[in-house]
């Protein structure tokens, strides 16, 4: 039980530090960092030539290696990591001195430090990530507005504080759903733009006293710009706290659609049916089919945000500057951020592609009358000039009527009941009889006449919703632009750094 | 010990519901929703007007009671709530028969239902938190760039990992935490432009049938624009995400300052000393001087970002739709929010229009040479074309030497000691002893020199930090200006809407 | 818009700290310390002149003093905070001073300073809402034990990933809420008794050279023993984040079970039906009924989570020892978990005193059979001594057939129609045709009889759960009298105070 | 850019589903529930053996198969997972077929479902995982205490709110730690106790009609306890929170030390040297010496607590019941709390086990004189009578007359001029001038002095903190007591199952 360690002191590093700290960083590194580490190297090296601070024969040699390096990646993964080198960054080094010699490769080390090279590999990481997450919300917006699509006329309840409320279309709701898509998808564009600086030349935090070209680094990076402040490079990470906010912000909101759906899906209510590719069976009741789905989208969801309010604690009450819990530790939390948003985005797309609303329920859910009711009440303000306050109180004694005493004389339709119920009630409210005739009743109290003229600016009514629509396509379309020429530029800048490397100017 | 209450029923209002829930919506309500809702009723009255919804009589005398209602306000704050009204909805409805008459005032409760009105007297109230807080940043990077200003030359030690790094300049850091705040405006104006969108007319959650104009409604209450989806305006929350997010983003922020200005201010470091404005004494250790300004800065921002994940608790998995949780129980959460961050934004300015650096300390932490030793390997490559590795190794040898033998000879300067160890070390490293003599060494240590050549983009040379302070001040003008057309934009709307509340255009 | 500050330096307190600290403060130390901090003081006046520190006549004076202070507490809320005293330490021993002379009142500071007397403050206030909170628990549990001493025989079926499952009983869900609330309830005490620890006599962090009694101190103040390190009396604050722990375990909880209300209240659903009393209406749509009371509790309690995430972030990362955070400004968090908490168990336990559950609606959900088909399967096992996963395989293929071709024959019940799919499923299945007469099948099916028989330990047979029900009545009859025990002991300790101030020893 | 997926339907699994969900979930469960879930199998076998449900025949050789299956452990962690089985229970299930026969292995379904399965499961590991993090606490404590068994008489200036307070020891402070740690453990062992209690028999959630005897299954698998309700069994989730909430209160205060040990690891405070195993340097500085193992702790830290936080919003707004949230995705949570909080337990033993107090720099802090001024105050109440306010006036004026104008005359020491102060300002203040010689004061102003005379319960004297250590050594001696007899319980009944297993009675 007791593992008794001899208090002696060890040269670096402790084997405790090595097991608890070194090791799992190394490993993380390994998996995430090596790529964009290599693609930073290329372009400190191609920027110090430019420059005139290194060599054109020491360039193209270490970009050589550099490309080499790259291709023996498989490498990295296999060996166990023992403590030879600190971590990556210096496994790297090691690596290009062995294949180009220390005397070239050492020359590479000047006018930077970890500082800035880790916060930029932090950024080129987190910049792919934003971009894939944007295209998995692309894709689900893309389901949602297909699926609205073909439910414009699909009646349904609305529900207000548990309570059925009033009748809207299934094409309403998404689309409630992909507008809030869209202002998510603005918070990780706008994340991306900050996210996507380069902080290169800030070296520790004060920049370097050789004359070196920032500009030109980020560039070859496929930065948009640079982040100007040295010490402002090194020590903000406003960055991912909005990149991980946005996310939070996404995850709440896709949990409650998630929360809905969970409500729908249940035999009580039966509005939505999951695709057997997405329901379990138990394994003692043999009855059952349980849509999981729907509880592993809420779950990985709540993790995520868990994930977001992880990041915040990591980094709150640390001093402003280059420490370590800005770094190497904190990523394996933002990499579980969007691992698991991905996941609920995903499977969400997924399920919403092949997901079946059950419209004939939910029609009949509306049939009844009574989540129509507030129509009779506006109908009594727009035919005969009743304050609304009058007409809201008039029919809702009506509503207690029906739901103290449903039964009806044999063979009165519930709309006969509704027309001499009001003409006794808005007499005893009003001192004045009002008669609305039962065939009028039935269609003030329809569903569909309901949903029809509601056609004012985002409103259910079909055509209106169409239009809605349309708007909702046109920014999908938008933004696949944005993100198509974000993807590009990310491969461009990749592809010109390896092609420059192995074949660099000066050999020609 | 035990009220044992007899588990009778109750009508509306249950005794313990009427205490733990309607009292203190109530108290909330009246305190930050009175005028908004004044407001959003006038509005509505003059649009059902202008649509021919509201004969003009009616709403004449509607707008002229309303005006009244909020001349009489103090009356709302004395009287303590008995739960003759359900909440101040009622309460205003209730006031406003009282004063034109049910027979008129029932007129206006058309095409509209607390739904919409709620989110959009929410949004109402954290615009204005918004510009607010927008305005207290403002004034924080006003302070922050005017001390820069008069420390551009103030040597100081960079600390990176608990250790002193490398000599920069005061003006240099506070720059860096300019910069962040030009990035919490940027958030915080995109939340308010989030924020100010109009819910209004989308009523429970699917428009009304009553051909009313949603686009005059918001322009007349100094709204942008109207937010479209009605299922979406009452149902999506990530307006209040987002703008509490931009909140936590700069509380973890600013907090990280202050660990710094903590640290700054023992007496070991004693780079920062507090005016007496700020420092409490002990009740019983009569030497002590406590910066606490700065603990309860710490405090009061955790609380903020405390309170900024209280608002995402109480969101987590809701459903999507109009709920309770989204509503006036979340508002005292918001409201702590934007109460702890002004707190935070104004003590933090005022503490920094006053605060003294304590710049030739600063400057003699920089003075030993330690912290300068990288500008002496930069040097062994930049003249004698060693590779930086190289450089770097003999430099970190001589450290070494200086630590473990600190002593010298008599009348040996530090820079003659350096100049030996110089000599001796890169011989044994490179095979080939290289000389820098003493005075040389001085130069090249000297932490004014080390700063002055960092003159690249974002470098702390002052030159260089000058031309950033003009960007910042720029941009500080910028927003400043943006904020002003916002304050003058809200100021504008109530001026209008009052005047033609007490004197509508049909009087005349 | 401009509020320009000139940057002058004022002498303390300036103006901001003032408005922006101080004066928060004192107003929470006003409505929470007062009584408390008088009786701190009442108690070190006796034992310092038990240990021979102050003069008999000096100790009778001071406690006559700070008796007729408490009396005048109402003097203290009156009068708005100008600053003229720190705090409410130093407004206290000013008022003191004005009653008894500072000659006489300035010898009651020895031994002590103000970070021991506010911690014991927190404690002390700390203690008195657990107690309250354990009570309200206690009130809780009781509501739900006789809610299920109601419904021992009413059958309801239990839901998992939102399908039905199997019947059990009302008084079995129930009694699984009253056994978590046992734990919290253990909980709570734990925290009690870490709370109920005597800071005093620690001092600034050190103690005190003076030979005073720490024992007698905690004593007189009805702690249960005395915390022993004084710096850890001073710096740990375990104490308040076990307690706000405990709470937000419980939270979670109650917000699990009300989950399952808000589904069950669905018309969808109808289990459960709220009285008028905690209904309310819709502004506009006449035919609502909105059980808002539970989404009320849903938000209540997560606003008490989090607020207890409040208080662990205002602590995290933070100094170990006397520090401004975990004091003043962290008290405003502490209160709102326990307000919050209070209400979500008040308002709880007033909807259970009278909510009803509808026990018919319940029992037909149960009917159909398919929730019962695990008991075929175990009748398989029992009587024809199948393996249970080929018993499992025959009635899943039973239950399929059901659900794909539900009409029966004319005439024919469900149970005969099950008796003939089980001879030829079986047949086919394990090439053996078993056979079970209808009646049996219906037997075997009936949701009270699938009770009935689960009657082993923790199970829902009727006198199974009677069993438990006494186990739970008699824990709650425990931690009753526990409860009555601390708060007599808390009534006990401040009555002798008192008396003992008003009427010293010494005087007769 | 577009992955274009067709919206078929899929049989289970969905390709989408399985990515996302199942094979996350298998690796996981591959990982850590392997081992107990052949566990209870075994003791499911031999306890429906003994109840007379499963043969003796069939039970021998299904434990013999699970026994080997266990053996085969390695076979499952090489298999990529391809969604053959649902998950590791079915997985196990087909395996058992596999070498003992459907036929018999069917009979092991009996009495039990995936539900009590999968909680016993995450109890098992969770109770593993509590007693091993109890034991670093108790290796954590055992090295402070041999720490503050070092430094029982070195001197040390306790800080508060930033400034130096008053001299104490190291031991004292280490000992505050310790006495939190205790308690610390004390809320792991009240979390192992609630942890170990036995879901199985629950079932579903409703028992099971067979008579099985839940009290042997605990028994057999070293559970303390049945949990009784079958649906709270199922359905209650505050092991876990209570569990992890254990371990956020400890991690926030390990985190507030570790904000210590940072400040005094900066060169200007140096009270703290980190040997060279736990220091990196500096890639570019080649000055540096980066204690960054204690910048590890704090984030570590600051993870733990941030996946304790994850837990909790997983459970937030869940239904009470069989949920997929409390179950295999909330497990990689919960193995991060104990990963991350164990990195940081054996990482700071292993500092603490070697790291230097500077004493003799502590030692100089105190000597100025100005932390003991409160025992120049205190000895003016003893000597001469003065109540303390007025002798701490006459000190507060002596320490800012010092402070004003620090210099002294030829030759003149500190504490004559103190005395001449002393009796100069005494004199203005009581109209009676005290004097001290000088030699007295600087004995009373002697820092050893000031913690000789602190010797009441709690304070710094060194026979006092003996006392104090030989509490804090009983209390560990105890504490590992009960960890040993807990960790025997483990191993004894994993022992007696295999064996059982390999060997059934029944063969003999």
């Amino acid at each position: 039980m007791t593992r008794r360690r001899p208090a002696i002191q060890h040269p670096f590093p402790d084997p405790v530090y090595l097991e608890t700290v070194l090791k799992p960083v190394f490993e993380q590194a390994a998996k995430h960092l090596f790529q964009p580490l290599i693609e930073i190297n290329l372009a400190h090296a191609e920027m110090l030539e430019q420059c005139g601070i290194l060599k054109k024969l020491h360039s193209s040699k270490i970009r050589k290696a550099l490309t080499r390096l790259c291709l023996d990646r498989d490498k990295l993964g296999s060996r166990g990591y023992a403590g030879e080198e600190e971590d990556l960054y210096f496994y790297v080094e090691k690596q290009l001195a062995g294949l180009c010699g220390a005397d070239i490769s050492g020359h590479l080390s000047v006018a930077r430090s970890r500082n800035d090279v880790d916060i930029a590999l932090y950024r080129m990481v987190l910049r792919s990530e934003i971009l894939e997450t944007s295209n998995r919300v692309r894709q689900l917006r893309s389901a949602v507005l297909s699926l609205a699509g073909r439910h414009l006329d699909s009646i349904f309840p609305v529900v207000t504080h548990t309570q059925p409320a009033q009748p809207s279309t299934m094409a309403h709701y998404l689309l409630a759903v992909c507008e809030f898509l869209e202002r998510d998808q603005a918070r990780l564009k706008h994340a991306f733009e900050i996210t996507n600086q380069s902080p290169l030349g800030a070296c520790v935090a004060t920049t370097t006293g050789f004359s070196i070209d920032r500009t030109l680094m980020a560039s070859l990076l496929g930065f948009d710009r640079v982040l100007e402040n040295a010490y402002g490079c090194i020590a903000a990470t406003d960055y991912v706290l909005e990149a991980t906010g946005a996310i939070q912000t996404m995850m709440i909101h896709l949990g409650r659609v998630v929360q809905d759906f969970l409500v729908w899906s249940t035999p009580d209510s039966g509005l939505l049916r999951l695709p057997d590719g997405f329901v379990q069976c138990s394994s003692i009741m043999p009855q059952k089919r349980n849509p999981v789905a729907l509880e592993h989208l809420r779950v990985l969801a709540s993790l995520a945000v868990g994930h977001c309010q992880t990041v915040a604690a990591a980094l709150h009450n640390t001093p402003f500057g280059d420490i370590v819990d800005a770094e190497d530790d904190l990523q394996p939390a933002v990499r579980s951020v969007f691992s698991y948003s991905s996941r609920v985005l995903e499977l969400l797309t997924a399920v919403l592609e092949t997901a079946e609303f059950q419209v004939e329920k939910a029609r009949i859910k509306c049939q009844s009358g009574e989540t129509t009711l507030t129509e009779l009440a506006d109908t009594l303000v727009r035919q005969h000039g009743l304050p609304f306050r009058t007409a809201h109180q008039i029919t809702s004694r009506i509503a207690k009527r029906l739901r103290m005493s449903p039964q009806r004389r044999k063979g009165e339709t519930p709309f006969e009941k509704i027309s001499v119920l009001l003409e006794e009630i808005s007499g005893s409210v009003t001192g004045d009889s009002l008669r609305i005739p039962p065939q009028q009743v039935e269609r003030i109290l329809d569903p569909v006449h309901f949903v029809k003229i509601r056609r004012i600016f985002g409103g259910p009514a079909p055509p209106t919703v169409k239009r809605s629509l349309k708007t909702r396509q046109r920014n999908l379309e938008q933004d696949r632009l944005w993100l198509a020429k974000r993807l590009k530029q990310m491969k461009q800048y990749q592809r010109k750094l390896f092609e420059r490397g192995s074949r660099p100017r000066g050999d020609i």
